[in-house]
């Protein structure tokens, strides 16, 4: 009981416990008033395990009653991206093959469908997993429900499949109708024939995917960079009163991943126990939590001459959400050479400027930053740039320090895309990671999978208006057979599939 | 019980009920989370219907007590417009007079208005209604309680008894010194005497209307154009999940009322199942519910020689909201002559062009139509107007069907003003239909009443400038004895009623 | 139980009670459906009179025990400023000294914190009271804790005590390791030591302030003008169902109280019941609430000689908030010779103009007004600014009542501030008050407290520039020991204490 209450820093605000009969689940009790909004992050955290665990504890035994009688049939259930509930890295062990549905809506950019797909890949370290769900038109439950265009179902299809999945399936079959969802789209709609738009699309869908075989089934991806995601420290930050509710987890995440995937630069996501010391660079953003073994790896990893970069609101709570005192960010201080003395917190109209001061690579210049802004002290880390305005102008916003063989990026704030995509820039020339395409129109995306010794590379071009890339060499198409020879056009919505040709 | 679980299409998300014990009012577990957002449409629409119902029963167990002391007393009860929770055309039956309480707010468009009093003249069917409540000045419970401009309570007055009020009320005689409506306007004011505006603009109205007697009461219309409104399919229609929120059924009907206000030509509000035979035009706006005997009458209006018109989301399901399956607008396909393969849904923000390939009558050029956007094939129907814009650019967006004696026109997404103006315009015109004045500035509205071979005119200036009207002949000021020939000045708010001179 | 249903006036649809039984706190029973929302404002406004007296009763129990052990150690209990929940004016008597809480947000005016320490000051009608929380840094519990700025904390701190602190404290010592506190800033961060800028702040405030010694401790001020404060009329004009949802009591008493900070005019703020007989000028803001006795002290305070100031929406209502009969502002309209006909109400972006046609003092041109609008007569009063719109274009917006030897200013709207600053200009100069310095830079506050015979100026730079003051003569800063004659130069966000020389 002393353990719990020093775990929940129960002593504030008067709520040590005395009894487990007085442990009650969030409530107003326990300072949780609405969802989310709590005063007591300690329990509050807790209960968010607590309750993926028990949901998990049901799952499994699903799981052994279906293994019962059919011990070879791989069994799944399906997962939905983000979704705050459920710590997914603690439930994969359990699926013999990770399946998810994606639902993006009309505009949700590409490149954050493209990181959950890898989040997803990811869960079981970069098995291939099942694109068990999506629409072949619209959603119902979208305040606007548009269809997708022509093509775009056909071009998501093949995203989900250049990130690691074996499978494209649907939901639905056949419309309902009565009851939610009898206004979800369908591959046969309210109409009940065939000669329909979707109908068509996915029909000539199907033949692509039967044309290919089983080409594509069981490759892997080969990234060199790595991004951090965590379920736990996720719960921990958003939970936190203040200092700031523009917190946001998985929007810090999705701005670095983002600056990959401008660039064409696969990235896989891994989760702060799996196994990332094969990796050149890891990426921490927003690492609120850290519990001690987490450090230990990322100075082990850094010193063996990783690149380690992580962000403002990182390193501050350890695994029960208790500050780690002695100066922020606690046990990520010493690899990253620095001290954040304090955090200040302003609202989104109000924005710094990072002004660079040590131009390395292809940081230079000056960039916007806002939300949170660390007043730190670099303790032996160069310092790349400063503020350029307010009360702190001159301390370090982006710092670097070299740590045994490796060196460790901090960022103090939000920052602009631009200031993402130079550093990732930087970061990657100075591993030489080359982008898997040399260059493309905007709105182009690449990935690639391997298998047997073959490179497949995806271009899909998400722009609404025909597109280019250039090419590493030789490749040969595989649903048109066509050779290509460095160069690449792309219809509007278009998707290809190349294999690269061994001779150039 | 499998009716039950057929009409609610329960097998959907594994609601099957087997005991009628296990059906619930709506909630969490029959999926109506908060009230109308509901993933049950069926039980949820039954609710609806079972509410109205039971209300009427506890009304009516009122009506019989009061009728067996006093038998030859009219007994009626407040209706409240366009109030979405009870199906008043269910209850007008049993009240021997229809009465309304008026609030409009200081920025209600006067056609909303106007169409409000034309429902409720429309419960039963013609017969004059009652202006049970209305206030003198001002209401307590907006936001915003403006009072009355001087005159404005007067014509509002009038515009009831233009559109069908027998009796013009308030509430309430006297403001009361506390709760909650006691800054709820009232004829005496909390001075407590009769030396206030409010009093005397009272008064004087009581002048005119003792002066007017009774020659307008037991007056009647006489349009030549209806238009079908039900409960039945507005909550139908509201309580659907997708395809987009901007989905209002009120809002549709009023944007073809008001093309008819604007025009000066009467219009009737009647409901699906009444008799509607007589009418040369019947629009349906968003006829979303279409109950078998309905779709029947369609037919047989529209080959009698009738014009009928429906819209988007017209035709989808049956009377338990179930989709009437073959493609939309089902039951209505044969009548319209079309097909609609998919309907899109956008955010406000996007638009697309009606443009008119085949003009008639008063529709030519090109409108901007919003929200759902209808992919449609025509099975026989003349194509009027095509989308310009996006992947269904030239598909048919306006459609005209000639069907045996008659024509069905159908209007696939929600049009701008100006377009259901050029099509109120077009088809009654082709009716031979006149709007009751030849010509009237911004502002002025027109209606009338008929009676012993009478014609009622009554002119409405809703603007604050004084305004004009071109007559149809010469007039007497029922008010003012004043003689009007071919011309009327109207001062700002003001209200005239005119009684047409035999004679030319 | 009659007197109860007539001071709730329960005949209001149908809530009579007949047994005592029959009373609930407030809830949908009651017809009070959110917190604040009611359609019964007597119980609404009794259960708020009661739970402040209940939560007095709570607390005073404890004050006992305390005495009882500790008969001479002063009792006291954190206050929350104008927090609208409990009636700290009934409060007051049982504390031994008033102690509150400070936390002003980063765009919190100046004025406002400055309105708040003097109705603290207020609540024991001029003794010092105990600055007992604020945070030296930030807080946690705001959308964005922005850093207090260097100076800031200090000059916050000193304007404190400038309306009467006699202790500066702060919450906490030591940020929390745990739960939703540990980002709300302390004097010790979480690097546990003192070489933060935050420490040294704190620790060089400390300095100061233990050279400042008591010189000032237990010193008082000596406005001649006075604010009336009262939380049962805030309760029960807030509680008010219409006229408008723009009715904020605090906002509009703190819009009288910026035009006298603006000038810098020290001014007390007053209870009702308070004896504020001395004052040569008293500002009753939409003192809705008005009883018998109020009434008559607003009289007899006028008929000696006092300039009595008050607003639209003022004189309504009784303590049960039953309105006054017979035309508003009720007891108040002989004092003050008018008759309010109407109110209208309007939303926001509506506004009227009041045209100075009695041009007096500083009120001269047009001010603009919104929300309300009273539509009122004079009955004697001098008639100052007129409504230039609307239709009630020419009937009186400002009036001036001579009442005995004094004289009783009605202002029938909402009015931009330039209006209130001339208007209190122009009585203060009636009166031959004169502001604490005669000239100043935008931003400056000034204040002052005297003790023994000494006058000891306070200037604060709220800008976030350097800024100059014109003093009345010659001063010593207490500080640096500084003599300063007729002129006073302010650092950014500078604070200082001047002690006035008595030989010019």
């Amino acid at each position: 009981m002393n353990a719990l209450n020093h775990a929940w820093n129960t002593a504030f605000w008067g709520h040590t416990f005395y009894e487990w009969d007085e442990i009650v689940v969030p409530n107003a009790l326990s300072e949780e008033r609405e969802r989310g909004e709590t005063d007591n992050q300690g329990i509050s955290l807790d209960y968010r395990r607590f309750m993926s665990d028990q949901l998990l504890a049901c799952y499994y035994k699903e799981y052994e009653a279906i293994k019962t009688y059919t011990p070879n049939l791989p069994v799944t259930t399906n997962f939905m991206g983000t979704y705050e509930g459920i710590d997914y890295f603690q439930w994969a062990p359990y699926l013999d093959v990770v399946s998810w549905d994606n639902y993006p809506g009309m505009e949700t950019p590409p490149s954050e469908t493209a990181m959950t797909h890898d989040l997803m890949r990811g869960l079981k370290q970069g098995q291939p997993f099942m694109l068990m769900e999506q629409t072949p038109s619209q959603q119902n439950w979208q305040p606007y429900n548009s269809l997708k265009r022509p093509g775009v179902m056909r071009m998501w299809s093949y995203q989900a499949v250049a990130h690691g999945a074996d499978t494209v399936q649907f939901f639905q079959l056949r419309r309902s109708p009565g009851a939610t969802e009898k206004f979800h789209g369908a591959v046969i709609e309210h109409a009940g024939h065939e000669h329909t738009r979707v109908f068509r699309e996915s029909a000539a869908l199907g033949e692509e995917l039967q044309k290919l075989g089983d080409v594509l089934t069981d490759s892997t991806s080969r990234a060199r960079a790595a991004i951090l995601y965590d379920w736990e420290t996720r719960w921990a930050a958003e939970l936190s009163s203040g200092p700031s509710v523009e917190i946001d987890y998985v929007q810090e995440v999705h701005a670095y991943y983002r600056a990959f995937f401008d660039q064409h630069i696969p990235v896989d996501i891994v989760h702060p126990e799996q196994d990332w010391s094969g990796y050149d660079i890891v990426i921490a953003p927003m690492m609120y939590m850290v519990k001690e073994a987490w450090a230990k790896r990322v100075e082990s990893f850094t010193a063996q001459g990783g690149t380690f970069v992580t962000t403002y609101f990182s390193g501050v709570a350890d695994e029960s959400d208790r500050v780690h005192l002695g100066g922020y960010p606690g046990p990520l201080r010493k690899v990253l050479g620095i001290w954040v003395e304090e955090i200040d917190a302003l609202p989104p109209a109000y924005t710094n400027t990072a002004a660079v001061t040590l131009p390395v690579g292809q940081l230079k210049g000056a960039y916007e930053c806002r939300y949170l802004f660390d007043l730190l002290h670099s303790e032996g880390a160069e310092v790349v740039a400063v503020y350029e305005n307010d009360f702190y102008a001159g301390m370090p916003v982006i710092t670097k320090n070299q740590f045994g063989k490796g060196e460790a990026w901090y960022i103090a704030s939000h920052m602009e895309s631009q200031a993402l995509h130079d550093l990732i820039a930087t970061i990657t020339e100075g591993k030489n990671i080359s982008p898997l395409v040399p260059w493309a129109s905007e709105g182009v995306e690449a990935a690639e999978r391997v298998k047997n010794g073959e490179q497949y590379l995806f271009l899909l071009n998400h722009s609404r208006v025909p597109a280019q890339a250039e090419l590493n060499g030789r490749y040969t198409d595989l649903l048109t057979d066509e050779l290509l020879a460095f160069h690449c056009n792309l219809e509007k919505n278009d998707a290809r599939i190349l294999r690269k040709e061994h001779k150039e």
